[in-house]
């Protein structure tokens, strides 16, 4: 019997014929000597009908099936009764009078339901992903995920972007993050690493003349994981020759409105909000604002260095600063409420977390105090503060006072509703530092990568502040998250030894870890700058998941388990052997190889 | 200035324009004080030139480019001389006349110069991989490539495939080829291994009720290579479910051919020749034919078996067999030419090579006296010889014969001139045994692997004579390569089991290895197979390059070198300690780690 129709495909316009249905048994229902059995395929679910008056010998042998068995059914697909249609369903009007089946394979009774939203532990899902692929949201979400490759096939094709794949096994490059080894077996002693990105390669292309290069590459990076994180990830990656950055960052406004549209449906307007870095810092407290909300932080040091707050004085001193998160509407929490805030804000590094509440026209608190009656005239002003308005205080050294009022701002910004969840609200965060000071390591590291150009008129600070030189350099975030990030790259030898030597690498280091490129600087390159998208993340905004596991097939835990394949695991002496590599064992530990 | 036209893509029709152009400087030649470059892009050549009657400054500066230099240059587009239209150009009706240029890099004269057929050692060529790809031929191929993989994204999409990344780091699997492997951090002792190909995810894909899944995915295999092998190979990955073998090839064959219409635009005729495996092997001795030619292979054993030629007589005795190549026009080859095929037929294992030659109507050849009258009367028959034919026998078991004149019919084809290099001769080859007997480990091996299903009417000799078995698999051949391969899965457990028993694995060894699988086999596994072509290879074939090399933008040589990059190499010692893995030194040996 040869399939002639998905099950969710069929409509009253198929009354009257014979069809051939293949799929698994969703649910089955006895009554009085009727079968109603529901199909569902990848395409989603029938009603078919098992009945003594039709069904002949079927009826026994579907008498036998149980969940999840898997059918190859015939019959006729009639009109249901009006008081059987299903309105829930697409295929509601009708059902399928079968006269013929054949059971393709029996099936257990599963470990879970296979419908969305049964609560069911992650670790289980996990081991069974065979069973959790067939609930039908991870079944829409791969296929999302499919179709947003090919639209970012489609509109970068049309582009004139070629797909050039760029090795795995390649060359360990210690700056950066933790990358995955491979023993080499030819080569003695000698390992390759797992790319942490093309991003290499992706500007030898360009050396190479291929003047527009694409590829959805998988990249690796051995860190500890967190939520949103995974060994292996999937970016879009893209590089350009011959073109600025205003130029690439338009085209790719022009990509994520095409991908929003033709996924979901929904239209992003154009052109994307710019903001810089040191903007997005100052009113967000973050690179990658929540823009769905204002709550914008607000600057105060200047109304408070010489009140009679001694840590806001002390701190404005010192160098810091102190801002203000106007909480509009929280004047009415109660003490309790606003205490609760504390251990919140000290997650991010607060010390404390002063407050004032709004009341009766009055500013109130313990540090209104402290204040004189024009500061506070002051602040009012500044802050906008008004009736039933909350305002919280950070005084810290940058970093900090961004950390807690950023952290601050999205914790009220959703629990007062602000934020619309149906928006789509894209921003470019612009002109990011090239150079971050490394406390520990007491050097300037690089805040994108070394690979970054320097704005054309900041390229004579390397020799007098590196610090304030800003960066050609780009991220696009949407809605709280950085969902692709990129930069206009140095393309010439002696400004790329420049940017070496500022990161304290010497040059036998430069040209022993990145002598190929150097070499290539000097060969006729062309100016370029690229960018890559987190494809996991965008799969994730597109179809409202919560987390970067539920957009890839086989995801790996927090700890870097693939708990169906049940990876990493022990290998045979044999295999170590070969790869000139032994295990190095704690004292009086057994050694672990599978034998 | 805006880059408004690509070089090779002005025409007549551009003729009036001012266009700005980017790109390189392929040759310069000074005329009596006019400068003509001929500037390269990706998409071609077009010739420019400074004037002191219209360049102005441009002049002077454009005096001092050379070879590769990165220009930006505008001007206007004008008709050439008559007498100085190339006609070997697409651009060579037309010239730019430039007034304005900036240099946006330099060039160093590279190693080799930037054109097609230039003898360049090969370890050059991939050592300065940047300059390689600019070479007009690299740049053709990988278009070719991208393009192809977008036609096969483009047709499955249409055919409702959905593509789902698998993971790299996944476990190991000690059946079938040598696996990279990848030391876990976490998991103390435990490794990830690269996947050879995705088999597993694919078929748990269709116990996910994927249905039709495909992935232009990377496999490893830590093999000794040979110039057709590259340690990291991409393959377009497809499975099935609730398709037969049928349906599949058919789908696969029109897959075939929109890929050669789109790409080269040859006409593939449909259907596809279909052979068994033994019928390939007894007309052709090989399993990938190439059938562009005749020179069938002809069994002779019957005849032979009791003639005076002794070793003929006692191989077809012990169950070997004699065959013969017909080898048309080759009878007036001198002694010498004849002999010289000795050494290439003892490469295959030929132990000798007897041989007779149609000479003046009579054979002729050293054996040719310990034949009776009938047995030549009867020889001529079967062999069809004719004057001027040389007879080319190999005697010995079923597969060194096979080996044997296998390779003679390929290297006699092309002496012969028999083989048409525009003919493009697809044909699958099905019905492969299952099992194959392994002298060295004393056991069944299996042919493709171990999760092929067996065909319907043979599973019952599973019991009796697994040898003779054969399966439902299938490749796909085209001018004498293997292009893809696959079969229909085994998709109920007890199959699954009886299959590991016969390839002797214990049922504790199968459930370590494999439990996943054959867990996920008793909870609903719809009966799919599938199938997976080899992308370097097709591009090779249809870009008529000869190595695999030449269709990956960065390879690996013969020693799985990286020599772009120089991977693999050297790592800290700390990465290692990170590990828990150390290198295992030869005594004396000194520690090779990068510090």
């Amino acid at each position: 019997m040869h399939r002639t129709h998905q099950c969710g495909s069929l409509t009253t316009a198929n009354i009257g014929e014979t069809v051939t249905l293949n799929g698994w048994v969703q649910t089955r229902r006895d009554l009085g000597g009727v079968l109603f059995i529901d199909l569902r395929d990848r395409s989603g679910i029938v009603q078919i009908v098992f009945n003594p008056a039709y069904s002949g010998e079927a009826l026994a042998i579907a008498d036998r099936v149980r969940s999840e068995y898997v059918l190859s059914v015939t019959g006729k697909v009639v009109q249901r009764d009006a008081e059987t249609v299903n309105p829930n369903l697409p295929t509601g009007q009708i059902e399928v009078q079968i006269t013929e089946i054949e059971v393709l394979n029996g099936a257990k009774t599963p470990p879970f339901f296979i419908e969305d939203g049964v609560e069911v532990d992650e670790s289980l899902r996990l081991k069974y992903r065979y069973l959790d692929l067939r609930r039908p949201e991870m079944q829409k979400t791969l296929l999302l995920r499919s179709k947003a490759s090919k639209i970012f096939r489609d509109f970068l094709d049309g582009e004139g972007f070629i797909e050039v794949e760029t090795p795995i096994l390649t060359k360990s490059s210690p700056e950066g993050a933790r990358d995955y080894l491979v023993p080499s077996r030819v080569h003695e002693g000698e390992f390759f690493a797992l790319p942490q990105s093309p991003q290499q390669y992706k500007q030898l292309l360009m050396v190479g003349g291929i003047e527009r290069y694409f590829q959805i590459a998988r990249c690796f990076r051995d860190e500890d994981l967190r939520a949103d994180r995974q060994p292996e990830f999937t970016q879009v990656d893209i590089e350009t020759s011959f073109m600025n950055q205003d130029e690439l960052l338009g085209m790719m406004e022009q990509l994520m409105a095409r991908l929003f549209k033709e996924t979901i449906n929904v239209d992003i307007p154009l052109p994307f909000q710019r903001l810089t870095y040191a903007e997005a810092m100052d009113k967000y407290g973050s690179d990658k604002p929540d823009l769905r909300f204002g709550l914008e932080l607000i600057q105060v040091s200047d109304l408070v260095a010489s009140s009679g707050v001694k840590v806001f004085a002390s701190v404005v001193e010192k160098g810091g600063e102190v801002k203000v998160l106007n909480a509009k509407g929280c004047g009415t929490w109660s003490r309790k409420e606003i205490d609760d805030l504390g251990p919140f804000a000290a997650r991010y590094g607060a010390k404390g977390l002063a407050w004032i509440q709004v009341k009766e026209g009055e500013f109130k608190g313990p540090i209104v105090k402290f204040f004189t009656p024009e500061e506070i005239e002051a602040l009012k002003e500044r802050t906008g503060a008004e009736e039933g308005d909350l305002l919280l205080f950070s005084a810290d050294n940058k970093k900090v006072v961004a950390d807690v009022l950023g952290a601050l701002r999205l914790k009220i910004g959703k629990q007062l509703g602000l934020i619309n969840e149906n928006e789509f609200k894209f921003a470019w965060v612009v002109d990011f530092p090239l150079l971050e000071w490394d406390e520990e390591e007491k050097r300037y590291v690089a805040l994108h990568h070394p690979f970054t150009r320097p704005r054309d008129e900041d390229q004579h600070l390397f020799e007098t502040d590196p610090g304030s030189i800003l960066a050609q350099a780009y991220d696009i975030v949407l809605n709280g998250y950085e969902v692709g990030g990129g930069s206009m790259r140095i393309y010439k030898r002696d400004m790329q030894e420049k940017m070496f030597a500022a990161l304290g690498l010497s040059p036998e280091d430069a040209k022993y870890k990145f002598g190929h490129l150097l070499d290539a600087f000097e060969y006729g390159t062309p100016p370029h700058g690229g960018i890559a998208f987190g494809l996991d993340r965008l799969v994730m905004l597109l179809s409202g998941r919560s987390n970067l596991r539920e957009t890839i097939a086989f995801p790996k835990t927090a700890s870097a388990t693939d708990l169906l394949m049940d990876a990493p695991s022990p290998v045979d002496q044999g295999q170590l052997e070969q790869l000139h590599i032994k295990l190095v064992k704690k004292p009086g530990e057994e050694k672990k190889v599978h034998s």
